[in-house]
């Protein structure tokens, strides 16, 4: 027996009771589908923040493949007061990847539930379970010849549309605002009930997938970022392939630009003429995921000079900002959308405009066009190779999108990096309204002094936007206690009373966005 | 004191105690803001619906004009468990007006709180209290010359953005889904705390109206359609004006073609051709609201003979089915989308498109053209006259935007109410992925048989439907409890656990969308 178990355990558990629920989980999923030797868990233990692992590590890892079997964990959990963590496709990385957000929680990782249940061609909806990836709803649509387009976050071939819009990820598409596009959940609720938010609940219903709200309170928000329940299946909206798309690219020469480039997209955005969630990135960003290594151009240390990066701007043609975007529709739908960008543009009196021909092909053109017109890749890793060491957090704060704002969010980032040795790999996107400051605080993880440093970095870039109103919409599990601070006891408040209400036994992911019944809220 | 003192009392709430609470009202919010007496409360009590309007009858009104106001009526409420029913501008028509849903209730009416705190020209942001009417906000656009434009439903003038947003009602602009467009939200909740939604809970942040969802759970859906709170200040997206704005119409001969219509819409909707939440509405719909009465065809009771409808069309020349949509942009972008338009009709080979030059300023396609471009006006509320005697009931279910089942919903919706010796006056609106079939039974509510006979037909609609799958999005308050049913019990449950949870005195509009303490869940 102690071979099979686990050396960690949950937060007030006692060895005998936590092995009495795994013998559980073994009598309800099989002996495979529960992990427990250290070995079976080293995939739901690494992560890129800086803490050490151990503060992360799991006590054990299951995997159900039905509803039935989640709600059988479910039931375990709160006999035993286990506490949870839901993984869907586990690759959640620079937020936490598949580690749970406390040392000894149980993993559930959802990953076998895998199936597409529907895909309707017509509507442009589909309904899909935790574990599909978005590759593998792309090689459906392709193989069945259904003309409707994905749209995905970077790590789109191994992520999920299940797992991205539960954490209100985005993407690069008209859809890019993932949760906007989404269609109805399935929960597991923490009393074991099965809730289908939506016209998912109405018997013999066929419009789960194409109305959004229901009848009374609208819950799928609640579930989200969130430890209320688990989603076991989640609708989403599909946009139809247009007959033409045309990616093309906007390079700006000066950091100083950013304000111009917000201004001149912002109208462009709000009346539709770019439909995408365009993006704004940085130099850095652009050359990382191409194969540039910081090595290639200094071995020393600490933030890299302006000058390096001006090199580097040069060698890759690159510019300081590099903006994407598309059009979409008949040809002559994406002429008139392109001659108004054009004569936009010219009236701004910088930038150069880059078409595809012009790309011919050459990256990172090639990977940003895929993420637009919803071919998945994976070139955006290329970013961790950029210092190399494995340390990854995302800083994300939110923006007016207008650019004042997005100037002084991107100086006071650079300086507070640069302060800390680190540099800015950073981009702007989405756009209606809004932009989401995508912000990628990357460092060495294997040296000890750098990792405390971007540490002492994230927390000061939290404090120094907190102070000047700006808050995250979205951090890695070290900081999530943190982040909701910035929000406010009364949002916290009303948290916990849903919490205690919802899932009195405190066993879905405590902790999770600073949700947990251990805090006196 | 008693002709002070109304003859209606909240449930199980003593004279005496009603009138401690009263007179705490008047010490707050003045003499003034206190309704306690029967002609005060006439304005209160005006139902549409066919029962007995002593059954809403409220206890008092009162008027609040601050949030600290609001939040004192909260806790006045909760020392003597009083049952308060919020009202924005209370022009509700049809779902129940200003009247509360349960007998005794104390109104709350925000219509004095009326500020239009913000609107972001550059950004297409605005900000309101629950009084402020879109009337309003449109005047104050037009004196300030903000090039943005309003989407309102059709009682416009009177109705207001945070009443119909809340109440997740729709409009037939581009931003015609309300609930989807708004973002930001102020409540205060049972226990007395100011909650704000999404970024509004952070200190000195100015993202409140450009970011939807802030951080962790998204509840802005929890409050709409719902008595977990009231909501005090909400935020929402406008369109910017375009330069062109071109509201078109095509009539279709035969009612038998909602199907053919169906389809060819979705596919030019799905690809924001078309980019507006279409309508396409029966022949009665479009004469009852420019004038024409059933009495000027005959005064047989009765549903009436398509014959008479058919004669109707021809007099009125009106389709069977009147399809209405606008095309927003520069003159090239509306020349080319229109273009596709016209291609499609082509291929559709019926249907007779009207421009709004042919047209020539006549009804009804002046003030659909008006609702499509953000004009307000009063020409729908025409539709009362068609029967006479104030009875209006919305049933409106939701179908998949597909033309089958358009179909289905019509012949269905037709048989039952003529069944009962009512007409099929109704339309479709909205129509990305889903159509909102939106029925309007109409009757004469002075009439006592017909009001049974209206009553009777509701109940069918919703059983008959109910058992092909199809459920409303929205009700009056007569109906609201047996609408909740229709959703299940599992979608119940939660309901009231948030309701327990969130106001355990059961104070805030108790009966709204079935969710009540007094229910056993």
């Amino acid at each position: 027996m102690s071979e099979q178990t686990s050396t960690v355990l949950p937060k007030g558990v006692t060895a005998s009771e936590f092995n009495t629920a795994v013998e559980k989980f073994r009598a309800l999923l099989g002996d495979d589908n529960v992990l427990v030797r250290n070995d079976q868990l080293t995939p739901y233990k690494k992560v890129m923040m800086p803490r050490d692992a151990a503060e992360n590590a799991p006590s054990a890892a299951v995997t159900a493949t039905t509803v039935e079997q989640v709600q059988g964990v479910v039931r375990i959990c709160n006999e035993h007061k286990i506490p949870v963590w839901t993984i869907s496709t586990g690759n959640n990385f620079g937020y936490g990847s598949a580690a749970p957000v406390e040392r000894g929680q149980v993993v559930l990782d959802l990953k076998k539930m895998n199936r597409i249940i529907s895909v309707d061609a017509e509507l442009g909806t589909a309904l899909v379970e935790p574990g599909v990836t978005y590759q593998q709803l792309y090689d459906y649509l392709e193989e069945n010849d259904i003309p409707l387009m994905l749209s995905f976050s970077a790590p789109s071939a191994i992520a999920g549309p299940l797992g991205n819009t539960m954490d209100r990820g985005v993407g690069y598409t008209p859809y890019g605002e993932h949760f906007l596009m989404q269609c109805g959940m399935e929960v597991v609720l923490a009393n074991g009930d099965v809730y289908r938010t939506g016209m998912g609940s109405v018997e013999g219903d066929n419009a789960w997938q194409v109305f959004k709200w229901g009848y009374g309170p609208t819950l799928d928000g609640m579930f989200t970022q969130a430890n209320y329940g688990i989603c076991t299946k989640m609708g989403f909206w599909l946009m139809p392939r247009p007959p033409v798309t045309k990616p093309f690219e906007i390079k700006f020469e000066d950091e100083t630009d950013i304000a111009d480039i917000v201004e001149f997209i912002r109208p462009l955005r709000l009346a539709q003429v770019i439909p995408n969630s365009v993006v704004i990135a940085g130099t850095l960003w652009e050359a990382a995921t191409c194969d540039t290594r910081r090595v290639h151009y200094t071995t020393e240390p600490g933030a890299t000079p302006d000058e390096i990066l001006k090199q580097i701007q040069k060698d890759k043609d690159l510019g300081a900002w590099n903006v994407y975007a598309c059009l979409y529709g008949t040809p002559e739908q994406v002429e008139v959308n392109f001659n108004i960008v054009k004569g936009a543009l010219k009236q701004l009196g910088k930038g150069k405009l880059v078409t595809e021909e012009e790309a011919g092909g050459t990256q990172p053109f090639d990977y940003r066009a895929k993420l637009m017109t919803g071919v998945p890749n994976l070139q955006e890793f290329g970013l961790y190779n950029w210092r190399g060491g494995g340390g990854s957090m995302w800083f994300a704060p939110v923006s007016q999108a207008r650019g004042s704002e997005c100037d002084k969010q991107y100086a006071l980032a650079k300086d507070i990096l640069n302060k800390h040795g680190l540099d800015y790999v950073g981009e702007f996107i989405v756009g209606w309204r809004d932009m989401h400051h995508v912000i990628d605080v990357l460092y060495d993880r294997s040296n000890d002094e750098e990792r405390k440093r971007a540490e002492a970095c994230f927390n000061e870039l939290l404090d120094e936007f907190e102070k000047r109103g700006y808050a995250v919409y979205r951090v890695n599990t070290q900081f999530q206690d943190r982040v909701a601070q910035s929000y406010g006891s009364t949002k916290r408040r009303l948290e916990h009373t849903l919490k205690r209400a919802l899932d009195p036994n405190n066993i879905l992911a405590p902790g999770k966005s600073g949700i947990d019944l251990n805090n006196d809220f």
